[in-house]
């Protein structure tokens, strides 16, 4: 996949926390504080991580071929792999089809660019909106892919969100990194981070002009923010959606933690519980399970003032369970595809909302039925 | 299951570090400071977990009830708890049962113990040691149960360890904690911590006189400390061996890293991680799923020099795959039941041993193919 940017094009980029990143995610890492993007080149298939020094080079020549390809600096290059960890990535294959690449460059190959990404996707992930900059019409566009840290080793999460809008690279790094808590770090399928997600939040200032954008707390931008949140949350759906064996949809909201970011952190506790996941895929309203999984999220809670809903139900309350609730309605809520659970932890006003999937037979097929 | 201990006795314990612990893990948070034990009641099948007044009451009732058939302080009754979370206990079945039990209270029964406190284990685990302390033999015997978080529920590892040596209750402490390191907090099934995990070490220093323990880091003590490491390690690795669904037995050795706690960390991300569990469970030597696991944990890891080892053959060194090694031994390594990892990251001298299973279609059977 290699998509062209205008020139002057801004971005901004987030990266894998892991301690054993991926070649192309060191390139990006180094170079993203430049602020410019004129190309970005993504593979699927071999994630060019630990590779050693043989990755590093591959990753040195693909930004160079495409740097004379495009007439643009190797700087403003950002490449990003998915696939197979610890195979050397057969560069000159992708040297090869650059030039073919960079002749059928369209603006309306969205879809044709969504597909390309795809390991073990079962469906091409991707987004659109309009939002108002005072006033002005702007538009965003995006595009992801990965369902967890996906089938046999085709890891990563990737994603790339475009916008017509001119907004410097500072502004853009505050945007996306306040708007990727609130949605690709909300979302987990099998709690596994891979050593190669990336998301990249690029500008082109092509639209229409509109009002100049200083900084990140200006209140021009509050429509695009919300704009951009409401994209990367759907893209962050949309994979969980896809998650390895996935039969349900689960949303979970977690209400009076001491912060939001302890909201979240009991929520990924509970999405990433094997034992409320595997209750989940059994339709089982297990809300003991969900209590363990708010325990030891290593967060403050008020045990005595612990609230529990499921599809809207209360099940537990005051730190106790609810007697006579309506289990026919909680079982029935079960049986759906999306299913909704909300914690109250009694101690404060931090919320947050967090996306998973069930854990099923499924995903053990797709990871352990299966040889290398 | 009710143990008397003789009048005088120490004791220690550790305890879950769930926010949402249960009513006799409270209990005994708030009395293990005074360092004296007469007695330990456990019910298997109730959790008393997250019930609130009742199950606080429930508590106070029982430690009344043994403490005036025994002749003892309240405050010397610890209780335990392993089952159901969030269902009101009937303790009046309990203080019907205890006359009983005081009257068949026999210092053979070990066994008959170890059983009575079973939830879903397959098996009774249990385990007994000799030391020396400054040339006199003392003993140590113990038992558990648990395996892991384990099935529909019935949650909780406990540990009850009793020894004849004449040690005060601060020594007791600082060697359980140490000890519980290396074996109960080096162990993991699934990531699910329990309600009720708890471990009580026990002294009752009627066996033979011995030089006076003042403190844990007594030289005299040095062989005792191992042998309870080992009776400690030994109970932990049969939990592991019973957890649910297991087919593998599994044991993490990671090295070079910045310390021994660092160690456990990256060891506890590989053990944790579904997909190496699944690929372990699928006999697939799949070590790009470790590096993940590696790079995941938040340690200080040196990409270029970690190494990875499995069934003690070489298949990553310094940053990349090794080219021709033997795939044949390590795929006959990985059809075994037993399966040795071994990782170097590199950058220090600290090293940790964690003991783990596989993750198979036997763990979804057993908690999704389940409905309360």
């Amino acid at each position: 996949m290699l998509a062209e940017l205008a020139p002057g094009s801004a971005v901004a980029g987030v990266f894998t926390r892991s301690r054993c990143s991926s070649a192309p995610v060191e390139w990006c890492r180094k170079r993203i504080s430049g602020g410019r993007v004129r190309a970005i080149v993504v593979n699927a298939g071999n994630a060019n991580a630990f590779t050693g020094l043989a990755g590093e080079k591959a990753v040195v020549k693909t930004a160079n071929t495409i740097a004379d390809l495009l007439d643009c600096q190797t700087k403003e290059v950002f490449l990003a792999s998915t696939g197979v960890i610890g195979e050397v990535l057969p560069v000159q294959r992708i040297e090869r089809a650059l030039p073919t690449l960079v002749g059928k460059l369209r603006s309306s190959h969205w879809k044709r660019a969504a597909n390309a990404i795809l390991t073990t996707d079962t469906y091409p992930k991707g987004a659109s909106i309009s939002a108002r900059i005072g006033g002005t019409s702007v538009n965003i566009a995006a595009f992801a892919k990965g369902s967890g840290m996906i089938a046999p080793d085709m890891a990563t999460m990737l994603a790339f969100l475009f916008t017509d809008a001119k907004i410097p690279p500072a502004v853009l790094k505050k945007l996306l990194v306040s708007s990727s808590e609130r949605s690709f770090n909300s979302i987990t399928v099998d709690s596994d981070t891979s050593t190669n997600d990336s998301v990249f939040l690029c500008a082109t200032g092509k639209g229409k002009p509109h009002k100049a954008v200083r900084s990140a707390s200006d209140p021009h931008l509050r429509d695009f923010k919300q704009a951009l949140e409401a994209v990367m949350v759907d893209l962050a759906q949309q994979i969980v959606r896809d998650g390895e064996g996935a039969s349900k949809f689960v949303t979970i909201i977690v209400k009076g933690a001491a912060s939001e970011k302890a909201a979240r952190a009991i929520g990924l506790s509970i999405a990433n519980s094997p034992l409320v996941k595997t209750a989940i895929a059994g339709q089982d309203s297990n809300w003991g399970r969900i209590v363990m999984a708010v325990g030891k999220a290593s967060e403050r809670v008020n045990q005595k003032k612990l609230d529990v809903r499921i599809g809207g139900i209360q099940v537990a309350k005051g730190g106790a369970h609810v007697h006579g609730y309506k289990e026919e309605s909680v079982a029935k809520h079960m049986k759906g595809r999306a299913i909704d659970i909300a914690v109250d932890v009694g101690v404060g006003r931090g919320c947050a909302t967090v996306w998973t999937c069930d854990l099923t037979h499924g995903y053990i097929k797709i990871n352990a039925d299966y040889r290398t």
